[in-house]
């Protein structure tokens, strides 16, 4: 399976984990982003995707700012 | 591994194929997005990124408008 986990990752360049096992990811026009995993959790949040590694799994948030 | 393709999705709901394999998404803070995929092909185009399909290795970009 190909899903990813969500981490925030803050200035310090330190992550924690948001969100695992993530599928689906669909940005709003207002900087929010829903997410769901295959589990069928969800989550909403206000922020930015910072970077995407999707071979290894990892897609990185940072708060949105303002 | 699991790369995912990387789509236009258009108005009509049609896609087309923008880069394959890909591994790494960032964003800049430009509305601009690069890609690299596993072969080393790299791309950066102005988009936001409409939705994306982990477990279906899919993701949806749409044109930036303005």
């Amino acid at each position: 399976m190909c899903e990813a986990n969500v981490y925030w990752l803050d200035e310090d360049g330190k992550t924690s984990l948001f969100l695992d096992a993530v599928d689906k990811v669909i940005p709003d026009d207002n900087g929010k982003i829903f997410f769901e995993n295959i589990y069928g959790e969800r989550k909403t949040v206000a922020a930015r995707i910072k970077r995407m590694e999707l071979v290894d799994h990892k897609i990185f948030l940072e708060p949105r700012k303002g």
